[in-house]
C-alpha cells in the first residue's frame, strides 16, 4: 500500500516529546508494507521507523510482536528495537491508532538469492528461533489449519473462476493435511513471514530481519518450510534443490533439526504452500477495485503446493 | 594496548553456549581500548564485541555500565546493546573474569572534526542526557574534584620533572575550582569520555555512540566541556571556535542549556581540562618501561586548561 495515515506535523511535535530523543527532524511514508503506515522518522541522533498500525493488526497482539522484537534484540537477534517513551513504555497512541517507534536497521534485502544467501538465511532463522527461547508471552497461529479453513469458507464457490478445479483441489489439500498434519514436533516462537524483502543482507552475510507483525507460536520446522517455499523457488518456478540444501544444511549449523522434523518436511512445505495459497486466493477474490495494492497472484503458491505433493520424500529438498 | 587476555578455543565455545546465538564462527582481537580487552566476535547471525573487563575496571561498576548501554538503546540512543545469556544476564565470566558481548555497531570514528559532525556531536550528546532520564543507578564521577586531588597527591614531587612549574600551577588551578565549582546545575548521567573515538559517523550524522565505561551521574554541561575539549581544539593547538559554536547550538537544539550552565562553561572546560591533565600526568609519571601503550602527552592538556583560564567569557565558545 503507499503509506494510509498522514500525521500533521503539530501532532508528531506532540507526539515526539513522549519520548527523549529531542525535535523531529524530517518524516517521510515508506511505499511497502500492506499491514501497518511506515514512516521513516529523522531525529537529531539517528533514524527510525514509525510504524500506525492499521486495521488489520489486531492491537491485542502488539505487546506480543513489541515484547518479542525487544527479546530477540535483547538476546543478540539483528532485528529492530522498539524504542520507548519517558515512561518506559513502546507501545503507544497516535492520531488515535496504536503506534511505535523502532530503531533503524541499515541495510537491504537482497535482489539475488544465491545459495550462499540461502545459507544465511538458514542460519539466521535457526538463530532467531534459539533467541526466542525463554520469551513466556503466546500467540497461535491465525493463520495454521483452522485458519485455512475459514479463508477457504470465504471463497466457496468462488475458487473456480481462478483457475477450474481449484475449489475441490484445496478442499483435498485440506484433507490430506486435516489428516496428516504433525503435532508433536518442536514448537516455539516463529516469525512466519520471513521473505526475501524481510531480510537485509551486507553481502552474504544477514544484517537484520524485519516484520515480526506475523510472528506466532507453532511447529519451528514449519518456518523452514515457509522459507523454502519463499527462497528456493526460480522465476520460472523450477525448485532449486541447491538453495533448499544450502538453507537446511544453514539452519542445522545453528539448530540441528531432528528425525521427525526432517521427515515431516514435505508435509510442512505443503502446508506452508497451502497457507499463502489460501490469502492471496482470499485477497484475489476480495480485491477492491481501484485499490493501490495489486493482489499477489495465488497461482504461484498454487504450483509449489504441487511440487511439495509429489515430491519423494525429505531426500528432494537436498538433505542426506 | 594489545589484547591482554587470550581465549582458547573450547572456552569461547562453552561460554557461547550460555548464549542463545549458535557456536561462534570466529574471533579477533581489536587493537584499541586501554581498559579491557576487546574482541570482534562472529556468529551464524552476525557480529558482536566481546569484551573482558581487565583490572582497571571496577566490577561492581559493571551492573551500572551494562544497565545504562540498555537504558540508553532501548530509550533510541544508537549504542551497543549488551547481549543477555539464556538466562537474561548480560553480565557474565570468562577465564575468571567479568565478560560481556554487547552488538556490534557498523561505522567509523571521524578522521576529520568537521564543524558540522561538532553539531551532530552536540545533538547526540544532548540526547544521550535526555535518553538517560529515568536511569535509576547512580555512580559517583571518580574523576572529579576529590578524585583529581588524590591523582595529584599520587604525582606530588614530580610534577615539575615534566615541566617547570607544573606543580605549583596545578596546586593553584585545584585552589581556584574548589572554592569555585558549580554544585546546584543540572546533573544526570554523561559520558564523560566522547572523544572523537567514541563516536561513530555515517557521512555528517551520528550513527553509534561506544564506550561508556566512564559514564557516571554529574553536571550535565560538564559533558559539554569535556566536548569542547576534545572536538574543537586544532592539531596546533588553537581554538576552533567555530566548531565550539556549532557543538554548543547543536547541542541546545536537543536540550537548551539554562543561563548559569552558560555562565558556568569557562570553569567548567577548566576543570575538564584538569581531569585529562591530571590521569595522563599520573600514568606519564607511573608508566612501565616497555610498556605497549605510549602514554598521552599530558601537556596538550595543560595548554586547553590555560586557554580556558583566560577566556573573556561564555561568548569565547561562540555562545551569544
Amino acid at each position: 500500500m503507499a503509506v494510509y495515515t498522514t500525521i500533521a506535523d503539530a501532532e508528531l511535535r506532540a507526539f515526539m516529546a513522549e519520548y527523549q530523543l529531542g525535535e523531529p527532524q524530517g518524516l517521510e511514508g515508506i511505499r511497502e508494507g500492506v499491514e501497518n503506515s511506515n514512516y521513516f522518522l529523522k531525529m537529531p541522533a539517528g533514524r527510525y521507523i514509525l510504524t500506525i498500525y492499521e486495521k488489520r493488526v489486531d492491537p491485542a497482539d502488539l505487546p506480543f510482536f513489541l515484547g518479542l522484537m525487544e527479546h530477540l534484540a535483547r538476546h543478540g537477534l539483528p532485528c529492530p528495537l522498539p524504542v520507548a517513551g519517558r515512561d518506559g513504555e513502546a507501545l503507544r497512541r497516535l492520531g488515535g491508532k496504536p503506534a511505535a517507534i523502532v530503531t533503524f536497521l541499515d541495510g537491504h534485502s537482497a535482489s539475488r538469492l544465491t545459495v550462499a544467501r540461502c545459507a544465511a538465511l538458514g542460519e539466521a532463522l535457526a538463530t532467531l528461533h534459539l533467541a526466542a527461547e525463554g520469551f513466556a508471552p503466546k500467540r497461535p497461529n491465525a493463520l495454521s489449519l483452522a485458519g485455512w479453513h475459514r479463508l477457504f469458507d470465504g471463497c466457496a464457490g468462488k475458487a473456480d473462476s481462478v483457475a477450474p478445479g481449484l475449489e475441490a483441489e484445496i478442499a483435498a489439500e485440506l484433507s490430506a493435511l486435516d489428516f496428516a498434519w504433525p503435532c508433536d514436533l518442536p514448537s516455539g516462537v516463529i516469525h512466519a513471514d520471513l521473505f526475501p524483502d524481510n531480510v537485509f543482507f551486507d553481502g552474504d552475510r544477514v544484517s537484520g530481519l524485519i516484520d515480526f507483525y506475523f510472528a506466532c507460536n507453532d511447529l519451528l520446522a514449519y518456518d523452514v518450510a515457509i522459507c523454502i517455499n519463499a527462497w528456493c523457488f526460480e522465476a520460472d518456478h523450477s525448485f532449486n534443490i541447491t538453495k533448499a540444501r544450502a538453507l537446511l544444511r544453514g539452519y542445522g549449523r545453528v539448530r540441528p533439526m531432528g528425525a521427525a522434523e526432517i521427515a515431516a518436511l514435505p508435509l510442512l512445505c505443503r502446508g506452508s504452500a497451502l497457507r499463502f495459497l489460501m490469502t492471496r486466493l482470499y485477497d484475489w477474490l476480495h480485491r477492491v477495485e481501484g485499490a493501490l495494492v495489486k493482489p499477489k497472484d495465488p497461482m504461484e503458491y498454487l504450483r509449489k503446493l504441487r511440487f511439495h505433493r509429489h515430491v519423494a520424500g525429505p531426500e528432494s529438498y537436498g538433505l542426506g
